[in-house]
């Protein structure tokens, strides 16, 4: 165990690597890292993924016993840089720097009936965290980012996913090299569309499986819909003009777990 | 059609009377009235709520014929007034004052084969909204928040409703009273628990039905459990702890409405 650190000054280097993690993209994909903040992101990072802790001084005053058994580096922040460092707007006194985790896509395409979401265009860092969260509960086989989402790693989606982003495989790839992949092993895609006649919960999704997503305003790009194997939609009462992206795909996700339940 | 009237003073009465109805829950319901903001929200309003129509001089100069129609009271404000009277961040130009709607309890308990959702405690505005616009969506017949929610009226909650608050029956009542009513009417209510071993899948929601959402953190108090008539899981894989409680609600109101469609 490496003894604790104290940093005390704001233009200390640590402290603005660590606000480069937190506030820049090209930062966390240079170094393959992102900052988890919180004593539940924190409980949960898997060892293999964390890299270094960065706690306030009244944290590591009262719970030192939560990080000192980690053989990880230890900084201990004077609590007013902690709050200046923090993403939040009650901060807990800790956060990590963990190791953006790597996937397999060739083994995830394997499998035997997967299920997984693609993502097209997904903005609200909200949305996105909420369905890689709500994509392990459903027990999604992979997320799938491509080009114009979100940054996965980003502090707002860190947090909504709480701490699946740790478990669930998110990929990012570009789309005409992956739909061939998975055309080329079965796959079925399926996009919503409010012009679909096919609800949402009449295929068979016991079937290799992938769930479109598209932009929260603008919905599945039509050349993104041309690639679906099928056009689906969740029939819808009321004047409302379409769901939340977080709820139509929990709504597919979940009845795609109903289906591989029976 | 009354002449618009100019207001460029922020120490204007009325102006004070609309951050009242913006900012607090005493001045909506003392008035019975709300602010709905935006042109997606105006263009939806129903002409039986507006009451009163505030815009920016540069709406009011590209758009007048948008407002010029309804026969109800518009005030023009200079942009920058505007702006700071906004709830927005990026503030459309126009926002109206409406009336609270007003929905008969007895005749939605009535219905035949009722669908009711039941909010204890939900605090989160975005939850609150999106509960509201997704029931819509599934065909909910009526929302009840028993004391402890968020106000439906805040703005927030107003923007994530997206016109849904203008359409589905919110309703705003305590338990003991309401459970009896429904009793006696042979409404079923449903509470889901992490205890529980029925799927949410497997009970029949032709019946008359109400799904109970509790609280964010605590999820369904002890109390209203045991008024439960089955307690009820959405079976979930993973080490995901809980879902969101929107997630959650939309996952059995569509459910619901999946078995009502057969």
């Amino acid at each position: 165990m490496t003894a604790p650190m104290e940093i005390t000054a704001s233009s200390n280097k640590r402290i603005k690597h660590l606000m480069a993690l937190i506030q820049k993209r090209k930062a966390r994909q240079e170094e393959g890292c992102f900052v988890a903040e919180g004593e539940h992101l924190f409980a949960e990072v898997p060892d293999r993924l964390l890299r270094e802790i960065y706690v306030a001084r009244s944290f590591y005053q009262s719970s030192r016993e939560a990080v000192d058994g980690k053989d990880k580096p230890v900084y201990v922040l004077e609590d007013r840089l902690f709050d200046k460092v923090s993403d939040t707007k009650s901060p807990q006194g800790i956060l990590c720097v963990a190791a953006v985790p790597q996937w397999d896509a060739d083994q995830l395409i394997s499998l035997d009936a997967p299920l997984f979401l693609l993502l097209d265009e997904i903005r609200d860092p909200g949305n996105l965290g909420t369905m890689i969260r709500t994509g392990e509960a459903a027990g999604i086989d992979g997320i799938w980012l491509l080009p114009g989402c979100a940054d996965p790693y980003q502090p707002k989606v860190v947090r909504s996913a709480m701490g699946a982003l740790y478990r669930v495989p998110v990929l990012e790839e570009k789309p005409d090299e992956l739909l061939r992949r998975w055309k080329d092993k079965g796959i079925r895609l399926y996009g919503s569309s409010l012009d679909a006649s096919l609800s949402y919960d009449a295929p068979d999704y016991r079937h290799p499986t992938a769930f479109v997503i598209g932009n929260e305003s603008r919905g599945i790009s039509d050349e993104m819909l041309s690639q679906c194997d099928e056009r689906i939609i969740i029939p819808m009462k009321g004047q409302v003009e379409s769901l939340n992206a977080a709820i139509a795909a929990s709504l597919m996700m979940f009845e795609a777990a109903r289906q591989r339940r029976m």
